[in-house]
């Protein structure tokens, strides 16, 4: 029953820990809407890691952290730059679009990265007035693709970005993936590297629900309470994502769920690429495994593991190792991969 | 530490039995958005109450439910009759206008409840290009005052918006504590009744977090699938919503929380009532009592349980009281109430 | 054919000199958007009237000019208090909600004017994330029941506004017909009295199309551009709207219009008034005469001059007179009044 | 003064005849808002064109022309997929997305034009609710790079639209210039061709304001009067757009300002070809010419004939013709740069 799979980070339910501080939240009556002392500790430690002057808000989903996020620094005539595999142009259903009134400019790209020299495309008609004005840089860190930007990688998109009247957004649904490959701070390769508005993520690593926005940069600060209020995002007891977020960044929890499942890609991706026929299509930086896998074979593997197929043309799929996967699960899997392989 | 106060029931936390069953719904890994048997398990309870062809979709709370439910609905140049003091018009920031692009038109009145009478002024300029089109009229049961709609009351709208070519939104936040006083099964005075479509609470009542959405009219069926997502409101882990749901209409726990919690609000009104120079200013039909309090007596109250002032003016306050508070909280605050009235 | 009526004085046509302004205007190449000598010069003339400070940009008309004026100072989550009967949330189709995503407090008045005791009760929330927040006091001068504010009653909402971090909005449709019934200078009671952004109306006063708005506020100049541009109202060939307001503006053309408008107004009110059985109901302070007629005879009267019936109910009519209202029309009109009445 | 020039086909005045019906129709009073017979008229002739079941609606500009067009189809989950060069995505200011609340999917050309090939990749994720619905296939005719769809060309386009659920909407703010190139009547390659709505252009061809939206397809008819009027395009004096549309469409004219206007374009095109380091990049199909002009005497060029640079680094200008450009406009111009090129 409930078998774990390789479909999404998103399948897997709630780390034991946080579990444990969901429950221990429970108790009693506290204000609503954030005015508690759960919240309070979580700002504090978010404080710990991103520093003091962190602009904080808790909402619900990921979609959210990243359309009000972008939210705060656009009117509607701006636009927003991103790869054309990125989240909040693919898989929002124009989330972006509708409540921010903002266009998107997707970029073409081989790795689901930008580079400056891939954006300048879109740096034009500044200051004219029939063109959307180019607002934001959007990049995910890790990519929806599963590769990661380095630090350096990461500023010089900030620093072109600013020189440009520009913010930088990172769209951090999987930050902790990258934190762990990348043996940084986090905020070596966000506030500090020039991003001014995060996306942090906790569901996909571990938590039940529950995001973070985080501004680097004042600009959006006072107003943004009603920006979230009105983007319906406020939760009413928010105190159990509090406490969740607090849990989840004490200990180093985040990085010990992150470095598990980032170490079974790894493994999967080795055991897999042994395998004569299957193609391990990218470099595995953080959780996600891209394999070129024959067709007919796909639909028998997926009758035990849930995966979903990323190219039906290419017969390439994607498989995410999460937070509770483990060895077994990897070779359990690649024991059937073999078997079907095999076969044919 | 986290003593109950009487603030809102947004301030209480989880019920146990809630709780259980989000542990027990912690299990491998499911589909997510809602492709799962926990979610599958919660629509087909919804059906148990409000009949198979129901539509029902989760959402994260109930400013959300509240937008997209009546979004389904609606399009720019519609207009939407509520009350003054309604939700939607008063506590959502504007979502229903930002996100529907509608308009609102409030009408006083005097307990919170509309008219037959009282929406019609509203009812013109049909067809009239130059004028928005009334297409909802959207009610609160339990009201943001403390009452209920009849279930005749609440036919006797339905029937008048259909005739002039509108829908019945509901705003049921404390539908739960309605059903209660009403003696009636949730069908009879919602989709039986005419309503077109209910939000229905949960977190209000013992739960976390999750609200749903609940359709008696298949207009919008096809396509609300889209609205969800483009609005921010598509769970990834579904199945914590659905769990929760689920446990909540088993077993009438629905029920005995709401009771409890009605019972209390009189148990307070009552002995409050008793109080020299204390009035009771509203019926009390739900889980909120509204009381004339001596304005300088307020804060010393303030200090030990956490209320609101509903009108400053009036010094009217607002009392709520919750599936968790208990007899002795009643006891507590009414002692520390004399104790302070006597003072004076 | 096209007889001359008391409908609307969007019913007339073009004033002859503003017809041949526009011929004038109709040579040769000039470079498109309002970068021609035409706009040039027009904002001269309006700089003149205004002030030097003053911020300039056409619209085709006025609705345009009141939505995205007020959308120069709001956010989403903003709302604006106007009388009920305000064009903005009786006549616009819900456009200021849909294009600026706020909400509109609609005041009750007996007179179509708001007053500072009359707005009051709409300024709540302030600071609190679940409620709107005001930010523009609207006013329509003359107002849609004929109506005028006096420069000391902007000036005394204007305070206000400001006190209480509003801005003033007035909705100048009919400004020239205002103007002329206080005997003041325009920015005596727009400008100067603190009003922050006019609708500036031409089309009701002699023009073909074309309305200006005007910012005696620096908050919103520099992006507003792109406001205009991205509310489909930057006009491709501007030196036609130019001109006209050019020539508008010249040797007193609107004042010319506007005051035999009024002369023409208070001649029907005072003709009218004589006859047995039709009362004036409002008093006559712009180019719109209010009167109780009886329900028998309307349909009559309008097979011969089209106006319409204001309220139903208590059977009163609006007539509405224009630039090219004569004395013979008034006699006419009159006539027939008074025919169908000793009729009944 | 206000020399003729090749910058745009907006910066011409009004053809004669079109201010002739201005004048014409500038008699007493009309109803407001199109309940006129000039506007009943116009409707006639172009059912003349279009057939008797097109639904016919004048807006100001051809920005709200497409906007509005493309809002009759579209619920903002929906995407559009367009050139990356239309004009609603590279010139609207965003206006497209911030009133449909759409997502736009730019496919790049290389002559401006889609074809059913470049579009495919943009048909994914239907029925899958992450993903915004492609619901709408936009043409530009003629192009925004002078080139033109032929009757086959939008068929096919049309076609594969409807079989995949989608609506083919075309911008036609030079359609008179296709038509001429084409040599069809009007609606042989729109209404007939598989076009659902259409945005007739006028002002670009010698009108002085005034866009059609048609439609050949029922889906928006009876809501759209209210799409309109929100959408800050109800003219009140209609009959000035309606008396040009209908001089526009009457005696061939529409014709002979388009045919002469392309034949000029040839003429230029032509001619400029002859000179030494002048290069024609596109072929010549409507009323623009893109020519490759040495970067040095640009400037000099510009003191005498206002143009556009295209492309900055390839050094590509635009040069566009209008309704009134002479034989000796072009003489003189060809003239000039003959001049600076033997300067070099």
């Amino acid at each position: 029953m409930n078998r774990r799979g390789f479909a999404s980070d998103n399948n897997s339910g709630v780390h034991p820990e946080i579990f444990t501080a969901l429950q221990e939240a429970n108790r009693g009556h506290v204000a609503a809407y954030g005015e508690d002392s759960y919240t309070r500790q979580a700002y504090k430690k978010f404080k710990e890691y991103f520093g003091n002057n962190t602009g904080i808000y808790f909402v619900f989903l990921g979609t959210a952290a990243n359309v009000l996020g972008m939210g705060a620094f656009t009117r509607s005539y701006h636009s927003v730059i991103c790869a054309e595999s990125a989240h909040i142009h693919e898989d929002e259903c124009g989330a972006p679009e509708k409540f921010n009134g903002i266009k998107l400019l997707p970029v073409e790209t081989e790795d689901g990265k930008l580079t400056v020299e891939g954006i300048q495309k879109h740096i034009k008609g500044i200051g004219f007035e029939h063109h959307s004005q180019p607002r934001i840089v959007s990049i995910t860190q890790a990519t929806e693709l599963g590769t990661i930007y380095s630090q350096d990688e990461v500023k010089a998109l900030a620093d072109y970005a600013h020189e440009n009247n520009m913010y930088l957004h990172m769209d951090g649904a999987r930050i902790a993936n990258a934190a762990v490959t990348l043996e940084k701070d986090f905020r070596e390769f966000t506030g500090d590297a020039g991003v001014d508005v995060l996306s942090f993520g906790g569901t996909k690593n571990g938590m039940m629900y529950g995001e973070a926005i985080l501004f680097f940069n004042d600009t959006a600060k006072e107003e943004f309470k009603y920006i979230r209020k009105q983007g319906m995002q406020l939760a009413s007891k928010m105190r159990f994502i509090s406490a969740q977020f607090f849990r989840y960044l004490s200990d180093n929890l985040w990085y010990e769920t992150a470095q598990h499942a980032n170490k079974m890609a790894r493994l999967l991706a080795r055991e897999a690429a042994q395998i004569d026929g299957i193609e391990i299509t990218r470099k595995v930086e953080a959780n996600g495994v891209f394999a070129k896998v024959p067709p007919e074979i796909i639909p028998e593997l997926q009758k035990e593991f849930l995966f979903y197929v990323w190219d039906h043309e290419q017969s390439v799929v994607r498989w995410m190792t999460s937070f509770d996967t483990t060895e077994r699960d990897i070779h359990d899997f690649v024991a059937l991969i073999r078997k079907h392989m095999n076969k044919g």
